[in-house]
């Protein structure tokens, strides 16, 4: 059947051939368009989870900070993009036939279409893996907040992109990877996103040391409250948004409609951290805290990031249920450690990404792990311990490359050029002292003014 | 045809085998998938309309309730979303050929994808119920805010999505429903999402009676004006952003491309409700008074939810002209009746609720009647009151219903429990008293030192 | 095959009948109907722009005219919504093979649904062209910001959507238009909306002269700060985000899977943006200014918008980069002619709009031209210099057209009823003076009580 390629009162010369076809599209090219729109779509709304990073960020942080903390995720998403299209899509998901490494691909060469034998686009693909791993690298970042200098942020962009996170990502994510190979499952990054970007936050956190004024002499930790709960909570919302996305884009594919029943147990997971953190915040210090409230949501949605085409509704709701209590106990036990987690991003993306992990081991049914194709069924289901083991193995394997690869980068760096601004510019904050101005010019030029600075 | 499942350049193990067919898939297949998605997107768009009513409530409020008010939004969300899987849905869609109420799918057993003979996944339509339900709550959080205790919204969340929302839904929505039996036009909810959630908002107003220092002792209201005007005009952005996902996604699927008509009515009532607004306010008070423009763009969301896929273009502005035109006279009356109303649901999702509901006994047309499937055309194009009656009186009926619930509900916790914080805690504000830190620390500090708090 | 038209588990009698299809549907519809759904989606998008614009505005400018700032974006939004409805659509869209301007299609009468023979429904394409009407509004509005009257935003308005824009559309984007017979490339409006609507801006700044305070005596410029940096940076990424929708969404169909391509062109050019202007203003002012690396991104995605479905990655690196550079001695030369410009809307999108314009001239493939269907490869590739010419061509053209029809029709209005506030309401901001109230009540007061105003 040949196709109008005029519209009906409204003639479009120029924006038209693009997409007309000539005859109707084969089910093989509808299916094709259908699965890349989803997954362009997918990558888009992992995009705005950044908007969240900002808003996660700057909320949690102190004014005098606020401009260089937004910014500079802009900066560094951007360069990161640059680097992931020149070598660290190459290094992730390059073939070669490499266990440990990816190695064709570099300079990304993107298709300008996909064929009927495509299931998508493959420039659809390199796309939302383009936003992953800046997600993973903004997740890092809650590690170097408010005192690391911005020349830092620029090097280790270059160091994450290109080298750590790819790692992760093949042997995880990639049919060469050793851990695909083992029958690793993390459908959507709970390990390759959420846990290399905390352990990178780690060793950054434990290098920078803490920031002035979080711990006194006695070992006891002093609150140093973000400035804007209204950002933080909305952070949380744009991250639940766009975690539709991280998920249920995941599937790389609309088929048979499954992608729907992950974004389901992605709502209970993250509802559910969200009523339990709550809750045992209002138990044990008598107060409902909000911020504890809001991570647990985004522990919640960290844990069941790997689990989410997985398991069952109640597991989902278990699973976040566990997260949000973690994360509470998490943050008490680094404050405990004297480790400055100003972002939350140990508990939230670390613990609660470790335990979603290893949920899979225990609440993954053999059903959808045949569905997935990648693993068996976890312990509850099977009897089998094989599974859990298997997650545990990635955990330990993974978080070991990170932690050593970023103490190295990082140690190097602190040796070499020093990763911290000098105690006065931490005090007088990093608007002024890395970037000339503050953030909130009106409102900190009063408060400067009263303070004689 | 079989597919290749290897990507050429990225060969893909683990995520693959979800969505790939072994085959082209079938039409019916293509269909099925092609309207999941829109309904996931829809119900993704609805969740963030959760960001526009963050925005919304704390921008209209004052700076100590801030993080009160923020965080709240995402607890009671998430609470509501259990709830709802657990029954609220099965009260509203489950089956039993019951009118008043539905008696299955508690627990709701997603089914884990579509088949050839589903228009969709059934869960897919199961999440985007799940998003109503929260929004409906949101809207009714408008009568509680700046002096609700935090335990009132923990127990009103759970009757209001558990019995209230879905018996409304079940009526109007549900095949069996009686008020859907009768005829009801409501395409995207103006009665069963926003009047309901409207008049628990009122019931909640009523009871709690107005914040300290809004009615001098002589009935004059004095205006406690909103923090952040910022946040109200990107809340109107970002509510009206979703509500594309909510009216034009209740199409429930793609299919003939309906939902894009359904869209471009959204858009010119959206349109028309703002420009009456300013145009009015500037007339009568002779300043052109943003909260009531931007309240003017919401009543004509809310005022062509009902109607969207049932009228003609311009019957869409003149619903939005009309709504904006009567959301500055409702705020009036309110305050005039001496109730407050600080985020005005009561004019905005109330007033606007219910002319979009009775607006289609007037502009309906016969023909989109009929493609709709519901009801009749209105009186305009058919000369006849009877679908007016039916718009008439499921407002009546659900309205009802939904205001005896809710007094009958918070009537006895007040008399329990108690809804409301004491004066000092009012005063010192939520953030304080229910949570143990201000949503804006550093800047309320301040404030407080000079107040000698 | 007969579609069941029920549910398992939930019959939607109301809802329902409006997407099912009796039969499977044919390979012609689902493609009217996918390529439907995504102009929808991505019209969706090109609107959450306008909440990066409220953002980006308010952020920029003063605490003291943040409502007005904020407010007016929704206000005029709607109102260039009708107004493109009732007249602009059929001015840019209607046909009557009339070079210069179209003259059917007033007060669009939408279809309802699209057809088999439709690549897609028409009422999404106008949806789809009305968000970009109020896009080129917006980035006018940032020539007036901070002292423009309510009122002259009301009637030019007016003007713009009905005949400015239009007219600039026509002649680029309708099959009848002579630039498009000439083969002008701009594939999302890089011309069509940046340049028109920076061109209006640049009318508006030179009629209403600078903001008090930003010049001194000497010529030597004094730096306005905007008062909320995380906004400015929030707004980057929503702009980013919707850029998807505006630059992908141009493709107007899925197809074979192409808008995926120009999504990553898209994200590769706007990277490159950022990365640019924060090293070269640290390079050349000693300080990583967040201001220019925001303005970087958005030179990026501005100058990518014509050639992002013209050119290969690298050059979309490379026209990323340039616009980068561009942005930051673009905005110097401003200030030293003595041109005010709030929002940077002459650098971002004047500068950056031409540069995009003209590089398709030099980086267009022969490849992508034919693919597309419009104008021939460039310099680069063919050594030809015949596109260049062509886009050199339109540039002027249309610039010429903007900048003569803005002069002439705000040179009318300062002579009738003036353009700007008076003094002494524009130092007490516009919030107070145009509408009453403060946008942020509770700050402003402290600090006017501190003034004693």
């Amino acid at each position: 059947m040949v196709k109008k390629v005029l519209l009906t009162g409204s003639a479009l010369l120029c924006l038209f051939p693009v997409m007309a076809f000539a005859e109707a599209p084969s089910a093989g090219m509808l299916n094709m368009g259908l699965n890349t729109l989803w997954i362009i779509l997918a990558a888009v709304l992992v995009l705005l989870m950044q908007g969240g990073f900002i808003l996660l960020e700057t909320g949690s942080t102190r004014m005098k900070n606020a401009g260089h903390v937004a910014g500079k995720t802009i900066f560094t998403m951007g360069l990161a993009s640059i680097v992931w299209w020149a070598v660290g899509y190459g290094f992730a998901f390059g073939t070669g036939e490499n266990p440990f490494i990816g190695l064709s691909d570099f300079f990304y060469s993107a298709p300008l279409i996909g064929t009927e034998a495509d299931p998508y686009s493959p420039t659809a693909f390199f796309v939302f893996q383009m936003m992953f791993v800046t997600i993973s690298l903004s997740i890092a970042w809650g590690g170097f907040a408010e005192r690391a200098k911005l020349s830092v942020y620029l090097i280790f962009t270059l160091v994450f992109s290109a080298v750590i996170y790819p790692v992760i990502a093949h042997w995880i994510w990639n049919a060469d990877g050793f851990l695909a190979a083992d029958g690793a499952q993390d459908f959507a990054g709970s390990t390759v996103v959420h846990l290399t970007g905390a352990l990178a936050a780690f060793a950054a956190t434990v290098l920078l040391k803490p920031r002035i004024g979080k711990f006194n002499k006695d070992g006891s930790a002093n609150e140093i409250l973000g400035h804007n709960q209204v950002f933080t909570a909305l952070s949380v919302l744009l991250l639940w948004v766009g975690w539709f996305g991280f998920n249920a884009g995941s599937s790389l594919g609309v088929g048979d409609g499954f992608f729907a029943y992950v974004a389901f147990n992605t709502q209970l997971g993250a509802a559910a951290g969200a009523v339990a953190a709550l809750l045992i915040s209002w138990a044990f210090i008598g107060k409902a805290d909000i911020t504890t409230m809001l991570n647990g949501a985004l522990a919640g949605l960290v844990a069941i990031t790997a689990s989410c085409a997985y398991v069952e509704p109640w597991a989902a709701v278990v699973i976040g249920l566990v997260a949000g209590v973690l994360v509470f106990f998490s943050v008490k036990l680094f404050e405990k450690l004297r480790i400055d987690d100003p972002i939350y991003a140990l508990s939230v993306h670390g613990a609660a990404g470790i335990w979603g992990t290893l949920a899979n081991g225990l609440f993954a049914t053999p059903e959808l792990a045949a569905k997935v194709g990648v693993g068996e069924g976890g312990l509850f289901y099977t009897g089998s311990w094989h599974q859990l083991w298997v997650q545990f193995e990635s955990v330990v394997i993974c978080g070991a490359f990170v932690l050593a690869a970023s103490f190295l980068v990082l140690g190097i760096m602190k040796a070499v050029m020093g990763l911290r601004v000098t105690e006065e510019q931490e005090i007088v904050g990093l608007d002024l002292s890395e970037h000339g101005n503050y953030g909130y010019p009106e409102q900190m030029k009063k408060a400067g003014q009263n303070l004689n600075v």
